[in-house]
Order: structure tokens, then sequence, then C-alpha cells
């Protein structure tokens, strides 16, 4: 994981339209859920497997809702993807995680991600004109904040797995 | 709503022993299912639906791992639920909400409800001695956050309903 593309940098945000912009955040809604789906699928740990596909169902929401803010901005358009990337460009997992080292690497690039996420969604806020498409932002930018907490959560408790597994199988 | 008791303030949390502030935790974890389950049962926004069972689930998995915890701390005895509640207590909902206001304010309280929850977690994580379940009342703490973040999204959103469902039944 240590190739992991950082994506723009915030502060480079200022040259990019809002279209531009918008078509960065569908782009990185949809290789998140991608990410997501790969990791559940490629993860045995149970106990998280059901929170990493609720984190992909909530991404391909966000992809739909941002697809739908987009045709209303501009309507008749097709979707641009720019070449740059919204925070780390994760991989969709291609092989079974067998390690307990590699799900924490990628937790941690997924809290990363989410984190960056959060902080793209308030700057848009920021560059979006009216009422209405700021509360979207917001809106957004909270739900990544959720995930960012989430995987933290499950993130912690990962260090130390064995205490974590023996807690969870003791009956009844 | 304007009746809802405010709880233990936590500063008095000093005058209470671990066993009790567990009951309190595994109380107020019930509590939070029931009211979810409940709300999720009286609601009729289904874009919302989903997400408060979901919350409904994640509560009810705190309370068995606290009844777990419990168990492990004082083995044989059976969990004693104090009087006192922390945070607000959340009745649960026991018709038909009609009004979006409605929703609004069960919203706030919940919100409340998380926040103080995360704040408890964190001050028992002071209180308990050993590294494991140190890591165990932040990750309970994370995921209160976890869950404040969630409600605050759509709680942004139903603050302007029209827009919002206006957005989301926008074809294609």
């Amino acid at each position: 994981m240590k190739d992991v593309d950082r994506g723009l940098p915030l502060e480079d945000m200022k040259n990019f339209s809002l279209k531009e912009l918008l078509g960065m955040a569908i782009k990185a809604e949809i290789g998140a859920a991608n990410f997501y789906s790969s990791l559940a699928e490629n993860m045995d740990i149970e106990a998280l497997r059901d929170k990493i596909e609720f984190l992909a169902g909530e991404e391909r929401k966000h992809e739909a809702f941002l697809r739908k803010l987009y045709a209303q901005m501009f309507p008749g358009e097709e979707v641009v993807f720019p070449k740059e990337h919204i925070g780390p460009e994760l991989k969709p997992v291609a092989e079974k995680l067998k390690e307990i080292e590699d799900v924490i690497d990628l937790y941690r690039w997924a809290m990363e991600a989410e984190k960056i996420a959060n902080e793209f969604y308030l700057k848009l806020e920021d560059m979006v004109e009216d009422d209405a498409k700021k509360r979207l932002m917001r809106s957004l930018a909270d739900m990544e904040s959720s995930h960012y907490f989430t995987l933290r959560a499950d993130y912690e408790l990962l260090l130390d797995w064995d205490m974590y597994s023996q807690m969870m199988h003791v009956g009844p």
C-alpha cells in the first residue's frame, strides 16, 4: 500500500471549475464504493464485513445523489471525470487478505480518504452559491465524518485483534 | 419532547462505581435501540428509515458487547440498572409521526444523546485500568461519534425537506 497516490492537494481545488470538482467527487465515490465492496469480499472477519458493506452502499448512494445534482446544474451534459483524484486513490482489493496487518493498513488509508472527503465537501460548500446546495455539501461532509469514525472504531480494535476476537466470542 | 429528562451530569460520574456506570451504559444502549426501532417504525420517510434501523442494530450490538464485558469483570453477577440515566432518556416513539417538525425534534434529541454517550465512554476510558478495556471504550466512543454524524447529515437535510425530497425523486 506504500505506493498509494495521495491525490489532489485540497488547496489546488481553486484551479478547477465546480463541474470538474463534481466530476472528481463522483469519481471518488465510485472508487470508494468499489474499494469497500472488494474489501468486504476479501476480508475473513465477519464482525467487520457488514459495516464495510454498509459503507459501500452509502458511497453508491452518494454517487447517485451527486449525479442528480450534476444533471440539475448541467442539464444534458455527460459527467466528465478529470484525471485528478480527491484524496488517496484506493484500488480495489484483488485477493484474500490473509494478514491482519494488511487489513489494518487498508483501514488506515480508508480513514485518510474519508477525512479528506469530509474536507473536500466542506470546501465545496464554500464554492456553491445557493443555500440548498450548501446544505447538501454539509450533509455529505457529515456522512464522510461518520464513515471516518465507523472505521476508526474498528481500527482501534484491529490493533489488538486477539483481545477483541476473544471478547466477541465469549458466550453466551 | 420538551419534558425529556436530561440525565446524569457527566461530572457526577465520579460518585458511581464502575459497575454502576456499566449498568447505566447497558441501560442507555437498550433505551437507544428501542428508541431507534420505534422511530423507524413510526416514520414515513423511507430514505431515512434504513439508517435508523442500522443505528438500532448497532446499539443492540453495543448492549451485547457491554454485557460480555460486565460478565468478564463481575463474573456470575446480574446486571444492576441504576435509576440514573446517561444523557437524555429517549422514550420509544408511540405513534406515527405526521409532522416533519416532530421528526426534526427527535433527531435533535438523538444527536444530543449520541454526543453525551461519546463523552461518557471517553470518561469511562479514563476510569478503566487495563489497555484492552481502554481500547474498547475508545472504540465505543468513536461509534457514538459516527452515529452523531449520521444523524446530523440527515438532520441538515430535514431542515429543508422540500428541497431534499425533490432532489431524491428527480429522475433518471
